[in-house]
């Protein structure tokens, strides 16, 4: 991956002209320091930190607007930042520029319960979204394992462990407010469930990663708290006996609203990193939203497909605390599994494979795992055909992270032969452009590209990612 | 809207190199014929025919390429033809060309029902589909009037009664094979259910009305049947008792899978098409999907709402037959409309608001209707905030249209202020085009035209239709 050094090459100073107007715009909400720029210049993801020569701390629309209208002016590369838990590369400034730091935006702009709908600003956590609706009844469904914010949730397509019942962020953005390269304002969509006026400038805008526009504003989709809801967790013999239980349950149409996979890895960071007791085989979480009714015939049918798989130690999580400690734990897995080889990054990945494939792909991404013996744990959200790796190398060691990028590539190449995608929930950032190529063909990459060209004539936003220029 | 004439005024003759290139391509299956042209120039909308220079009747992916290559050298406008059933002037032919027919591409070309998805190609018939994919337990809910094409439903973001639970095309279709204007073939995306691998391609094409592309294969989501559904229908004193009705099962979360309006004028013409002996005043048609308990718990709880608002005569219709009936009369309601003023044509018209203004911009535009004293009826999806308008006016008679266009442009211009917007399924052809800019702001429509030229630069795909070049 050769661009990087390109666009490295490319990078020139600020222009003083051009710092002394951003000053103007933001006075001490700028800042040029190391360590703030160190903390803006780096993700979760394994890639060494790649620092903005500045950070700007926006608190409206029309700020970023005016930084942004700045950069182009100046051809100078803009990058917003929300929570920085990225995993791919996202907001690394490969050709450095300014970074637009939307996480002092963080207003609940407005809530309509009678519409299930909510506005909010960029920098608003998941966690703190719902805290704030909770008087309502409702709730905002999509849980990536981080709080991230929900532009960055907007930005990188996120979804989550609800995925499989209520869709992603695809799903769930119903508009935008944006700000384009040239530092224009718009929205993309209404507060109306569906629309058909026009091209779907929201979807577009939904997973760009900052390429096309930034995000200032988004309108999301909200649900009512569910009657009745159930959790429950139960061991298998073998990986393959999990999976083909969560392959059945889909197929026979159950709407669970979660089913997680994790790994005797996985499971065992979760039982250390959080003080439980879990059984260290293959396991699945499962949780049912609907009537007192519906959740109990749901988890009947589960139980019966499970039970014919061999599942052991089925466990039911009826109290809120019980079930909030148990999703708390898988949420904390990236974490968790972060302390299992102490001093080791992480390399992070995902995949996502039509449903039947799901066994096969899984199984054989395993075995490569343990063949290369890496340090690893497979978790995911099965039930849409989705699973992560993380492999804990030692950055040190160049081997140990061409053996980690060794599984990785054959597991994209593995899933794009299964007719899957190299990312369900990641996100391309830096990690998967090459295979982007893999994934679409020249073809559609020259259209994203021709589209690139078009809404960021001068390439300023977010340089250097999703595709070449 | 003065941009038909300028079209008009730049349509000029195919050249005759190109005529005899592309009799080269197709043959027999090339028709220049007064009323092939009459027939490919025409929708079921109110305007007048504009007809094409050239029929073709496609056979592959292939030769939709080698023929929209042809058109792009030689400048000539290209229009993908389906089933001529849209109903905003989509297909017209405004700068002449050749249109491309592709009711001859109609195999299902691939059957998943392990991965719940199934691929077609473009000619393919919603009806056609579900008629195929019966033995596998599986079927497809999109379902507009017509009994359209799934390329068109693609193309127009189509959807119809069954969105309120399973979503538009917007979410079920998952990947495209695309013809571009330079006569390339490109993949969208994969068959996996999520993906965040790059800009959302499938969702640009979905509802870009054959502007950006023309769609060549899809990739659809279909769902298990469920294991038991109920159909219910009942009569309201009023209207807003109706549409309050609908506003609290959606607010209330339950999960219906259709959920239908007519008003008087509606039930009147389907009772006269479909010999039925409903009620004539509002009524409401219902379905419930899910198991044999959750069906009649989802009925439950929509019953004693309707009670609350007055409801009567619930009649429930648990035969398939009686269901098939009731379901075929609703989809029958713009042909039977058309019935209620022989000799008229029907001007019809969409709109879509978040759910707790439905009542208000239905009431509204009933009463503009009333007073315009237009031969009129309102039918909607209105679990999804959606309804339509649709009123019988003489052609020949301009003030007759110039009040139904009042009444459209009042509803549009309600609905935008409502935070709707102009069109939730018709699209925009060419009766939305200036409504399109009211909703969406010019900066947005700005970046739809830059994302039209960056991938349609010589403008030959479908042209003048959603935004002006």
């Amino acid at each position: 991956m050769n661009h990087p050094a390109q666009l490295a090459a490319i990078k020139r100073p600020l222009p003083d002209v051009f710092l002394a107007a951003l000053q103007g715009l933001f006075g001490a909400r700028l800042s040029t320091t190391q360590a703030m720029r160190e903390h803006h210049g780096r993700d979760e993801s394994s890639y060494d930190p790649m620092l903005p020569d500045a950070v700007v701390f926006a608190h409206s629309t029309e700020e970023v607007a005016a930084a942004v209208s700045l950069c182009n002016q100046y051809k100078v590369p803009v990058i917003a930042y929300g929570t920085g838990t990225s995993l791919e590369g996202h907001i690394l400034a490969l050709a450095g520029g300014i970074s637009i730091d939307l996480s002092q935006m963080n207003q609940v702009v407005a809530i309509h319960p009678e519409d299930l709908t909510v506005t909010v600003q960029p920098g608003v956590t998941r966690k703190q979204l719902n805290v704030e609706i909770k008087d309502t009844g409702l709730f905002f469904p999509i849980d990536p394992g981080a709080d991230a914010s929900i532009g960055g949730m907007a930005a990188t397509r996120a979804s989550g462990t609800n995925a499989v019942r209520y869709g992603t962020m695809r799903e769930n953005v119903l508009a935008l407010t944006v700000v384009t390269a040239e530092g224009k304002i718009i929205h993309t969509g209404t507060r109306a469930k569906k629309s058909s006026a026009g091209y779907d400038l929201t979807r577009l805008y939904v997973g760009s990663e900052g390429t096309l526009g930034i995000i200032t504003e988004i309108v999301l989709k909200i649900y009512p708290q569910p009657e009745a809801i159930s959790a429950a967790v139960c061991s298998f013999p073998d990986i393959a006996s999990a999976v083909n239980t969560v392959i059945q349950t889909i197929q026979m149409g159950v709407p669970v609203a979660r089913v997680e996979f994790l790994d005797e890895n996985g499971v065992r960071a979760i039982n250390k990193h959080d003080k439980l007791t879990l059984p260290e085989k293959s396991l699945l979480l499962f949780e049912f939203h609907g009537s007192e009714h519906g959740v109990k015939e749901q988890a009947e049918i589960v139980q019966q497909i499970a039970d014919e798989h061999g599942a052991t130690g089925f466990e039911w999580a009826t109290r809120p605390e019980d079930r909030s400690r148990l999703w708390q734990a898988r949420h904390n897995a990236y974490f968790a599994l972060l302390q299992m080889r102490p001093g080791c990054r992480a390399i992070s990945t995902d995949c996502c494979v039509p449903i039947s494939q799901l066994a096969e792909c899984l199984l054989e991404t395993k075995a490569d795992c343990e063949k290369q013996n890496l340090v690893h744990a497979i978790i995911g959200h099965v039930g849409d055909g989705n699973f992560h790796v993380q492999m804990m190398v030692d950055p040190n060691d160049p081997a140990d992270v061409a053996r980690a990028e060794g599984v990785n590539e054959r597991m994209v190449t593995r899933a794009i032969a299964m007719d899957g995608t190299c990312t369900g929930e990641h996100g391309v950032g830096l990690h998967k452009m090459d295979f982007l190529i893999q994934e679409h063909g020249q073809g559609a990459i020259d259209t994203m590209r021709a589209i690139k060209h078009a809404l960021d004539p001068n390439n300023i936003l977010n340089p250097g990612k999703i595709v070449r220029w």
